[in-house]
């Protein structure tokens, strides 16, 4: 059989053989059979077209399909059963892995790692009722090359949003979906090159994704009233800041600072990048509305849904000031919207349908429910701790006694306690403000059945390590 | 009334409100919800918390909340009706767009520019049923922090998928899903730097974000078998083909070829990146096999659902050497999976339910109806073009006699006819194989209704360009 190849197409099934090397047509097309079947190419119980498909495709007769089925049942490569057609055999080993499988972290039983929603509360059901509301809905051009800037409906929807619930002043033009807040960063890292000033305290996550995009940072001292901004002079393009709950620290920007920033910003036509990373999620104290009310032409402001309902769907957004919006898309590429537009259409919908409202109030009233449980049990069964930056979030600091923090990582691990240490937040080169020892403990993550159990580890570990 | 704000919690709305300044409760008040509406913070149609709500929290009495709605109501920024609450009025004027409109480029009637599927085509119904099934399935997991290298469940329906109708040799642990083509080639750029050899004709684009990611490209020449890759010397890091079907001039690569391209790779380090772009629409020439599987050590492949689902889906993946995958996995940032884990479980079961095979399918047989329709019409009525490329993809090469291109295109624009030329893909440095006028002719994009007048307008704009 000369050199050549062919694809069965039956029951919208199609499969692809190399017919080469030397033998007759049965020959050739047992050995391409068997070995797609021998490397795994084939995985068991995949089902093989019907004889006569896969023959009128191969240009062969029905026979030589057929005998070359049954000569690979009978060496067991292939079952055959009546109604079930042809498949490979359960039997055949799968090949082994050739690339290396990834080292798995040991999973400690209770994750209070901050920055996760319980992934078990993602409201599914809502969900795709908006999905299917979305999808039914939208026009067709939502199916062809989207708009780099993401889908007008989710932006108008996010400007509706953002300027009821968080003061948000802006315009849809002025909004740019992304895949979340380390996406922002990366791309507003592009347009304001050279030294960001960041906080003393925040995500090595994000100094190291600016530092891999060439942008230095320098640290702005963190004290109870939130970054020190009235430090900063000329040089940084832009102050990465968390007004409305520093994180990881907790306090909100003192109103004067938040003043001062966007003062530092006219004054040196520098930029405030505003991540709003759970400005939703306040509690007992009054909300603080976004920074970039104070003056949307000098603020660039960052969110996702990623705390608010799932960091598995990819969908952040940016409300920037006009002078910006075209480098950040030139930056983005211009034909890469990299949030798909059905999962943008359906977030639409469930904005629009209130489906978004219900489930972030939902989520407060868990949030604050196990935040008094936390401080509540720590305050009965570790006295010598005290626990801050509580209003609002889905973590707190548990200020530990000087010189304990790597002892308190320890006993954690030990009673199964996933959790950070404070120290870990700081910036290499913060000097001043703020400089305790404490563990930043995410309460959101854990199921409610290991609730109980998660905080009673936590108090025996910090008793052990405290004692 | 002291600096102070509130949020009212009710019908499971928050509105944010600043209440500052001077004056009574009242005053205040009135002054910040209007400044709200005029602002268009607070969009036409918005409901309104009841009085009742918004008073508990702001901490004010029901009657100077009361006072201030009938206020404003009588002002006109407010409407109130029974049963339907109280609502900006849909009178107020927006607020101009403060960001500058982007341009909108005058559509044409006809689109004709290849590359696009018919968004009219997008399967909903079955990706919804897939949706559906895909999120009520899903472990908790899938709504956590994903893994970066996508979904297991869609690695290893890939893995499948790909061996079964493409002839890759994988598995799961080295497939990286991404956000579609483009963003393959940018993290690849990122751990191959230096030179890439590229087909002399190729995507203008992807060249541009090769540039833009620091990658020069060199151009090998393509003819009638494909690129000469037997002139590939040292130097590059990688060549990048399109091994299945010539992009944008048609033909696959020779079987010579295919295996000088892999021992280019073994001789020297080097990689094949194979954009295998549209591998799965090929029609009555026998089909290729994937590249990939004659060295799953030497070559990347790479694929997407952008032509054979939707590009809006930003679902892409990476086949990847076992070499590369940890390094690929760096360059995407650890906690950045960029595709929805949603969406990618939608995909999965639309693979395993067959869903995928019988859209391709179906759009298979469409496409080549289209494109015999193509051939048919330019046959009888623009007999001095000769047609190419035709036997795969979703777009043809229509060749001209010399020097009549730029005419071409301008009669197209004249008759509604969106199209490109054939030498705007051409390589600035490329010497040597094809250079012929032509124009890139995509006939999947236009709804069913259009085609007839797509094609006619084709004819006459060539027969006025030619005649």
């Amino acid at each position: 059989m000369s050199q050549g190849s062919g694809v069965a197409e039956v029951l919208g099934v199609d499969l692809h053989l190399e017919l080469t090397g030397a033998g007759s047509r049965r020959a050739v097309l047992i050995r391409a059979l068997r070995e797609a079947v021998r490397s795994g190419r084939l995985a068991a119980g995949t089902r093989l077209p019907p004889y006569r498909s896969l023959a009128a495709d191969l240009g062969v007769a029905r026979n030589t399909v057929a005998d070359a089925y049954a000569e690979l049942v009978a060496e067991g490569w292939l079952t055959s059963r009546q109604g079930s057609g042809t498949r490979v055999a359960e039997r055949v080993a799968a090949p082994a892995a050739e690339g290396a499988p990834r080292d798995t972290v040991r999973a400690l039983p209770y994750d209070l790692v901050q920055g996760k929603p319980d992934p078990a509360a993602f409201p599914r059901t809502a969900w795709l009722a908006s999905a299917r509301r979305a999808l039914t809905a939208a026009p067709h051009d939502a199916f062809g090359i989207g708009d780099p800037r993401g889908r007008l409906e989710l932006r108008r929807e996010l400007a509706a949003y953002l300027a009821r619930v968080r003061g948000v002043r802006t315009v849809p033009d002025r909004i740019v979906v992304c895949s979340g807040a380390a996406h922002a960063l990366r791309l507003l890292a592009r347009i304001l090159p050279g030294t960001w000033a960041v906080e003393g305290y925040g995500l090595p996550f994000h100094r190291g994704l600016l530092a891999e995009a060439g942008v230095r940072t320098v640290p702005v001292a963190v004290d109870e009233e939130g970054a020190r901004v009235g430090e900063l002079r000329h040089g940084p393009s832009a102050v990465l800041l968390t007004p409305a709950h520093q994180f990881p620290t907790g306090g909100p920007l003192h109103h004067e600072r938040r003043a001062a920033a966007v003062d530092w910003a006219r004054a040196t036509g520098g930029f405030v990048l505003e991540d709003d990373y759970d400005g939703e999620f306040r509690y007992d104290r009054r909300p603080v509305g976004a920074l970039q009310g104070l003056d949307p032409d000098r603020v660039a402001f960052v969110g996702s849904v990623s705390k608010s309902l799932s960091p598995t769907l990819r969908i952040g957004w940016m409300v920037l000031p006009g002078g910006l919006v075209d480098g950040v898309l030139a930056a983005k590429g211009e034909r890469e919207p990299y949030s798909s537009a059905t999962e943008q259409l359906t977030l639409a919908d469930f904005l629009a349908s209130g489906g978004y409202d219900r489930h972030v109030r939902r989520m407060r009233r868990r949030h604050r429910e196990r935040r008094d449980r936390l401080v509540t049990v720590l305050g009965e069964r570790v006295p010598q701790v005290r626990v801050t930056g509580i209003a609002a979030g889905l973590h707190a600091v548990v200020e530990l006694p000087a010189g304990t923090e790597r002892a308190a990582l320890t006993a954690a691990e030990r009673h199964g306690v996933a959790v950070e240490g404070l120290s870990g937040y700081r910036h290499p080169e913060d000097v001043g403000g703020t400089e305790k020892d404490g563990l930043v403990v995410g309460y959101a993550t854990p199921p409610e059945r290991l609730y109980g159990g998660a905080l009673d580890a936590l108090c025996n570990a910090l008793g052990s390590a405290l004692s």
